[in-house]
């Protein structure tokens, strides 16, 4: 009477891709991005894909979870949710989140369930020859758009050759970035990762980039790398300059303080990472722009459920990125479509990555907006060789565990983590 | 490349079916409950159901918005919506809500786009061979748990016959319509309709039940006809006999008052009806549970998400019920199995109703609680015939704007609609 379409088995390939010496708010990028590719089978025929982090831990976990998914049906998503908390319990997650340290107390259940999710939702589409967004409530536009993402950077990693983009440590070769960037893929709204220079030289920068951009929305994320009275003393400066400041400061009660003296929208992807922190997110007036995330906020469906939250409780909407390949573009893609409630360009280090998992053609930026896939599913395929050699390159690699400030300290062994800096 | 399924016409069928003197706090039941079926044509010949409240009003909208979604493809849900409050733009939405001035406040855009919402759903579930429920997220639940649904009654309609189940006005009469309806159903909890007898029957009423019923959880809902100072004297008997109480007072501001001098959860559907309800339902502590309603809360989806905020702050969540068919219990159920955070039995008027517009067979109750329908779609088919029978009932039964009150004047002359009461 219905079609069943079970698991039969899920494969969990780690990869390596090369990165670019991003300096962040704790340290700086390794030479190579670690992801995990997710394939679930069916016994169809039918292969589902999807992506996520790639550090030890979670990949212990991610194959616990796996083991007990065989047999369910792709459609069983709530019962899917259940069963990886189930294999998860008694685990802390705290260790191998992928994420630097910076979102640790984001759920580890959500984390573990979104690539299934994901995946399971690439095959619903596959079955039902329709794309992803049309699961989520179908696409309310035919493209998303995407902001460029600034970062202050080594020319290039200790030791090695400088790569195509060149340093960027002030305001000049800031604005430069942001001039090829707009160039090369149109993107409309620029954020600048911030927390790296003394906060006096992070607002002369913004106030270049507002100054060769005029009218092109500009946002600054110091990843908490403030003290209160610092945040407080940049957000006067650029009120007016920018349409959102990004986690100045650590926590929520330090946020909702600030929020009190500046007219500046404080987004976060810091301190609302997981359902649970947003009660006292409101309660406090800490935040007005979550980012959503459907690698940590528990897959596509999860973060449409955000959406919804922000949307009734009068928050602003954006969207977070992590390093990613092509099968995370395509579902924040189809997630962001199919959003009515996103108010800000999504945020994407796409542009900084030369290396790919999936079959070119598919996803393409135009005027910084990439169009919604049109196929089954996520609308991408899986190159096969690229897999692959990426994964050969993960094997070589040595890197397993993110860790920008550890390859920081091998350049400056006086480097300190440290939140607030400033 | 996608399969395409496009609305190219839809029906609207107002319906009545016969109703029992069933008193409330604004008056009594008329001899006909209306309702409205609509059908959802596709090329493909595919049909979707969806039902909804026939007052003339709501009629009127919900032809206005029908004009407008030929063409529409049925995945495009959030396109839909968008298309629904367009072609109601300037109408404020009060009159005619088929609500019995009980839930006005409700949004009339919502309301109107909910049996589309359900119907597309139908489509996309027929056309991929999947029970709705798997459109959702998949049943949590095999089956979903109903409560009885107790009433002050009169023996039959004034100038009528008795009905099957005679008058119920006091204790004894109550008890002996749950033991029946336990008996006949198999329910686990008990509802009672209260704000008809002065609060200290009512009282006497619900204590009568906890003695007849030991351990079966009960509930009563005055819909507002009480005051702050009333509220507050029941609830005080009532703690420790009630799972909660339902709007015993009007208004957030009067619940949240309640609130504080109790610690019976209060429940609602009439302070809380639409999304823009939440944020201050929540920053005043009004409400403990919210009962969700497809019907005015935009459909399935958007019910869904109203789970997702009562679980994200601290709310439980119920189902309320108006006198419906088996297209809206089989929509219901397919909600409530896919629904995670669903904390009681819900709401339903079914044992009331001696007519029906869908084919028998799908929907049993087994112990209170009814299977999740496993055919494509929301697995119900229409009995045409009966369709066609309950149509002409529509038209010669002269009911056509739901009037509890002014239905209850003709009998009580002197009677006012009056919140609170006492
Ligand atoms: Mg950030
Ligand atoms: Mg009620």
């Amino acid at each position: 009477m219905t079609n069943s379409l079970r698991i039969t088995g899920v494969r969990i390939t780690p990869v390596a891709f090369r990165d670019p010496a991003l300096l962040n708010a704790v340290g700086v990028h390794e030479p190579y991005a670690l992801r995990a590719i997710v394939e679930v089978d069916t016994g169809e025929g039918l292969v589902g894909l999807g992506e996520t982090y790639a550090d030890e831990g979670h990949l212990r976990r991610l194959r616990a979870a796996a083991d007990t998914l065989t047999g369910m049906d792709v459609y069983a998503l709530g019962a899917m949710h259940s069963k990886v908390a189930e294999a998860l319990a008694g685990d802390d997650g705290a260790a191998g989140s992928g994420l630097t340290g910076m979102i640790t107390t984001s759920s580890a259940v959500d984390r573990v369930f979104s690539p299934f999710e994901v995946a399971c939702l690439d095959l619903q589409g596959k079955a039902a020859g329709r794309p992803v967004s049309d699961l989520l409530g179908g696409a309310v536009r035919d493209s998303v758009p995407f902001s460029a993402y600034l970062f202050y950077k080594w020319a290039g990693h200790p030791g090695g050759e400088p790569d195509d983009w060149g340093a960027a440590l002030d305001p000049d070769a800031v604005v430069a970035q942001a001039r090829r960037m707009i160039t090369e893929y149109g993107f409309t709204a620029v954020k600048l990762k911030g927390g790296v220079r003394p906060p006096e030289e992070e607002i002369e920068a913004v106030l270049a980039l507002r100054e060769a951009l005029p009218g092109v929305p500009l946002r600054l994320d110091p990843n908490a790398a403030w003290s209160v009275p610092t945040s407080v003393a940049v957000a006067r400066r650029l009120e007016g300059v920018l349409e959102y400041l990004e986690d100045p400061t650590p926590g929520l009660a330090g946020m909702a303080e600030v929020a009190r003296q500046t007219s500046i929208p404080l987004a976060t992807n810091m301190c609302v990472v997981a359902f649970e922190h947003l009660a006292p997110a409101v309660r406090q007036g800490a935040v007005q722009v979550v980012l959503s995330d459907h690698h940590y906020w528990g897959g596509l469906h999860r973060s449409k459920q955000l959406s919804g939250i922000c949307d009734t409780f009068g928050m602003g909407l954006s969207m977070h990125s992590n390093s990613h390949l092509g099968i995370s573009l395509a579902a924040m893609t189809h997630l962001a479509a199919a959003t009515p409630h996103l108010t800000y360009a999504c945020d994407t280090h796409w542009p900084w990555k030369t290396e790919e998992v999936v079959e070119p053609g598919v996803l393409e930026f135009t005027d910084g907006s990439v169009q919604v896939p049109k196929g089954p599913g996520l609308g991408v395929e899986l190159d096969r060789d690229a897999l692959a050699r990426l994964h050969e390159q993960y094997l070589r690699c040595g890197q397993r565990n993110r860790d920008d400030t550890g390859y920081m300290k091998r350049t400056d062994p006086g480097y300190e983590k440290k939140s607030p800096r400033w």
